[in-house]
Formats: structure tokens, C-alpha cells, sequence
């Protein structure tokens, strides 16, 4: 079976999908993204995820391509098409295709792509395995709220991690502070057993695994601050980790060269990473009762 | 005639050249570019251009799509192909399509477009006109030395620009410093006559237009200062002007809402534009005759 993407109303060859030379996305990074975790055939925090897409576009002054129930048809269509069960959306949209010039053109008609590739649930090991990451100065624009495709600053910083071992890197404003990953949230666990992972405003991304993640420890009875945190402060830390839609939870072991916990992921961290994957379980299940009772109303439809 | 583009190795209808939705242009802003203005069909500043082109790409360890020579022939093809005189070349070079991750991929086979369109010489009525300009705190990310696609912070302060009636704006750094404006180099001339623009660090592009300014200003044998000037010594400077690719040279009569040199272009202004159009005529008719050479040639030729 061969990929299908979604492009600007067309269901199309993965491989065949293209849009034009002019449109604003590859001229001037004019556009935003969202990318959403499929779990069981269905959108994860799905809400949350469009929620912030809208977000992003009303801070670009950007029109969104289509309305949400329509846009939701066309994400379950991809998923569909592609008959994944597990895996990753990712949704872009962009101020469409225009003469070049950098002020907004006068009709915009965004453009939209959806695409979707198949991935699986955070194994156990990847909790004992944990990763490291390295730090640089975050060298970001100062609108790094908005989920924008101008990512080329996270590019070479995840490319800096890759060269130097590490699985991501944590940014470090003017005054020491982390900010977040190239491309997760960053966070830490004091002595204390205090959780701590920076405050959003337009320096952070809020992300959605983040938000999760805040929920799921205001339920373990986690005590939690939304601060900034300097790095000397991470590196004495006793746990730390780092979350995205793509890695959920992974502990860091290693900051620099500084080792973290002994080198072990933490009690808060193991206690909210089964936590997390219990509710990705949870969701797993409902939807597996939901297919029997459709596969069970099918067959009898059938006779 | 339709419009011809070139993409990655082939001359395209211009209505249908388009990109891959994975090219990295698109999904990262993972690319650079650069714009060349053509008079009387000669790419104008070839080689300024072209070699900061290579600077983009090493700094950012991208491969060239090609070497120099095949390059100036598919510049010079697109410029045939679309019988342009003057004009604007416009040529992009991005890391390829990959499947969606950020750090470099492991192959990697850069993508090349260029197109172009027709533009004029700047008229001298240009001068008598001038522009206005606002001003923006500089929100852009710390390498904007390197001439890369991720341009949204500089289409978001165009278009702030666009909806308070100015032509640009200028963009000042938490110093209170001007770097320079979104798509343009910034100068002030000084009560006592001396030319002042910013010097070329991390924080601006090394214009190839401020770079042919600075060249004329010397011939001209006019005092020069390249160093940071404070948004506050601009708006009391006796003259302004912008400079680009695109722009040429444009004198700035308002700073927000201060008029500066009472509204006319000033001396020195006007004295640089002169010598730039001039450099522009001299072009021209050094084409011109080779135009003529050319032409009783293959006229004997074809005898």
C-alpha cells in the first residue's frame, strides 16, 4: 500500500505530493504546524492540539485552510487511508501561494498539508534507557509560543545534540536559564522532590505533552512550580526529563557532562512515565472494546 | 510567453513548478537564497552574490545543488528562457527532501529553484519620492548574518510596516540600537556629513547593495563610519536611507513620526544615488554595444 498525504483538498501519492515554488511556507517560513499522536486509529489530545494550531494562527493573523469539523474529517481520512493504527500526524498550513513579497498578500487562501507515518507506543526500555542531552545558547527568535515551520535554529541545534552523542539540546537563555529543547520541554525534579519545568510565555512552546504531564502530576500529588530554572540549578537536580509528542517522557541522564540521579531514572520520573503510558493503555483499551462492539454490529449487519 | 522556472534540473512551466510537501525548505525553513537584479539580461553583482551564497551554505553545512560555472549557466538560461532584460533573479537553495526529522539527513541532495521576474531600473522620480519607515523591537533569532529562508519575523515586521502606511521597517536591537530593516540595509548621514551604517556582526546581513555603497561612498570621498547607531541619532540625523537588491537606494524622510532632512532627500543621499543609477547606465550601455557587436555579427554570419 502506498502513502497518501493530503494536500489543498486532494488525497494524493505520499510520494507525488507537492505544492508550488511560491508558496509563502518555502519562501518565508510563513506558515505553522502541528504534530499530533495517533493511538489506536484515533488523534491524541486532539483538542488541545487544534486548540493551539488556531492559536498559532491568530498570532500570524493567518486564516485557518478550513473549519474544524472538517479539518477533524480530514485527519481521521488520513488516518484511514493509511490504515494506521499507531503513528503521527502532521498537519501544516501555510499563507498559501503568492507573487514574492514579504508583506501578506491581499487574497490568501491557505495552503494544507497532512501527512501521517506509522510509530509506536514509548516501550518500557526506552525508560530504563534514558538519553542525554547537551545544552547551548538558545539563539532563538524572542516568538518561540508560536508553532511556527521557521525551525532552522532547532535544526542545527538537534544536529549539534546528534554530532555530540546526545538525543536533543537543551536551550540556555542570555542569563542561564534552560528554556526548552530543540524540540521537547525540558524539566527537572529538585532533591526536595519538588517538579519544576519553566513557566510558558513567548520564550516556551506550551506543549501539549507538557500539559498533560502537568495534569498527570497535580494527580500523583507531585508538589509543582512553573519557573524558570538556571542550568547549574538542572545539573544538581535529582531527576531530570524531557517530553514531546513524539518521545512522550524521556528521563535525561546526562546533562552535558554532568550526570543526573547516578545515571538512573528517578521515583517522580518512573512514577509519571507509567502514568502517561497507563493512560495511553487506557485509551488503547477503550478503543479496542469500541472496535469489537463495531465489528460485533457489523458482522450481524452483514447476515 | 509563460513563465519559466528552473527545478532541480529541469525548466518548468513557472504555474507548475512546485516542491515536494517533505522538502525541508518547507517542513524547516532548512535553506538559503539570494536575490539578483538582471540589467539589460547580465546578472548585476554575480559574484558578491554567489559567493555569499557559499557562505550561507557553509555555515549552515549545506552542500551547493552545483558548482559555480553549471550554476552562472542555469542563471543565465533562466534569464534567456524568460527574454528578461531587467529584472530579479530569484534563487533557493534548501536540504533536500527527507522524511520529517530535525537534524541533517544522512543523504542529503540539496534542491535548487531559481526564478524571475521583470523589474525596472529605479526612476529618478524614486529620490524626489522616498520612503517612510517605523520601527520594531528586533525580535529575530542571532545569526542574521546568514541569508536563510526563515524569514517569518522579517514578513511580520514588513507587514507591520505595510499597515502603518510605511514603505519598511527598521528593527532595533534591546540596546536601542538600529540593525538594520526587514528586507533592507539601514543609513543615517550625520549633521556633520558623515555616512553611518551598522557594522556587519551576527546581528545584519552584509548587503551586497550596502557593500556597492560603501564602495561608491568612498570614491566619492565621503567621511564613513560603520558602527551601531542609536534609533535616537537617527531620528535627529541630517539624512536616511535604505539600500537593497531590490530597492536600490531609497531615501527615508520620516522615522516613525520624525521627519528628518525637513522631508527632502539630502545632499549625500542623492549624490550616492546618482553615482548608483550611473553605475547602472554604465551597464547598460557597455551591454548595449556588446548588444550591437553581437547583432552585425550574426547579421555577416548569417549573410
Amino acid at each position: 500500500m502506498s502513502r497518501i498525504a493530503y494536500v489543498n483538498g486532494r488525497y494524493v501519492s505520499h510520494q507525488r505530493a507537492s505544492v508550488h515554488i511560491e508558496d509563502r511556507g518555502y519562501q518565508f517560513a510563513d506558515g505553522v504546524y502541528e504534530v499530533i499522536a495517533v493511538i489506536n486509529g484515533q488523534p491524541m489530545d486532539e483538542k488541545p492540539h487544534l486548540d493551539r494550531l488556531d492559536n498559532s494562527l491568530r498570532e500570524l493573523q493567518m486564516k485557518s485552510a478550513m473549519a474544524r469539523p472538517p479539518l477533524r474529517v480530514v485527519l481521521r481520512e488520513v488516518i484511514r487511508r493509511n490504515r494506521i493504527r499507531d503513528g503521527i500526524l502532521y498537519l501544516q498550513m501555510t499563507r498559501g501561494v503568492a507573487r514574492r513579497e514579504h508583506s501578506f498578500p491581499t487574497m490568501q487562501a491557505t495552503t494544507l498539508v497532512v501527512t501521517i507515518r506509522p510509530a509506536t507506543l514509548p516501550p518500557p526500555e526506552a525508560l530504563r534507557a534514558g538519553v542525554n542531552v547537551v545544552t547551548l545558547p538558545d539563539i532563538r527568535w524572542k516568538r518561540c509560543d508560536i508553532k511556527t515551520i521557521a525551525l532552522l535554529p532547532n535544526v542545527l541545534a538537534k544536529q549539534h545534540a546528534r554530532e555530540t552523542g546526545a538525543f536533543e539540546a537543551w536551550l540556555v537563555d542570555e542569563g542561564g536559564f534552560i528554556t526548552e529543547g530543540s524540540a521537547t520541554n525540558a524539566w527537572i525534579v529538585t532533591k526536595k522532590g519538588v517538579l519544576i519545568t519553566r513557566h510558558t510565555n513567548q520564550s516556551i512552546l506550551s506543549g501539549v505533552t507538557r500539559e498533560g504531564i502537568l495534569r498527570a502530576a497535580a494527580a500523583e500529588g507531585i508538589e509543582l512550580e512553573e519557573r524558570s530554572f538556571h542550568l547549574k540549578e538542572a545539573k544538581g537536580a535529582a531527576e531530570a526529563f524531557l517530553t514531546s509528542t513524539t518521545s512522550f517522557l524521556l528521563p535525561v541522564l546526562k546533562i552535558d557532562d554532568t550526570v543526573i540521579g547516578g545515571g538512573k531514572p528517578g521515583k517522580i520520573t518512573s512514577q509519571l512515565f507509567q502514568r502517561y503510558v497507563k493512560k495511553l493503555r487506557i485509551n488503547k483499551k477503550k478503543r479496542k472494546k469500541q472496535d469489537e462492539r463495531k465489528a460485533a454490529f457489523s458482522t450481524s449487519d452483514s447476515v
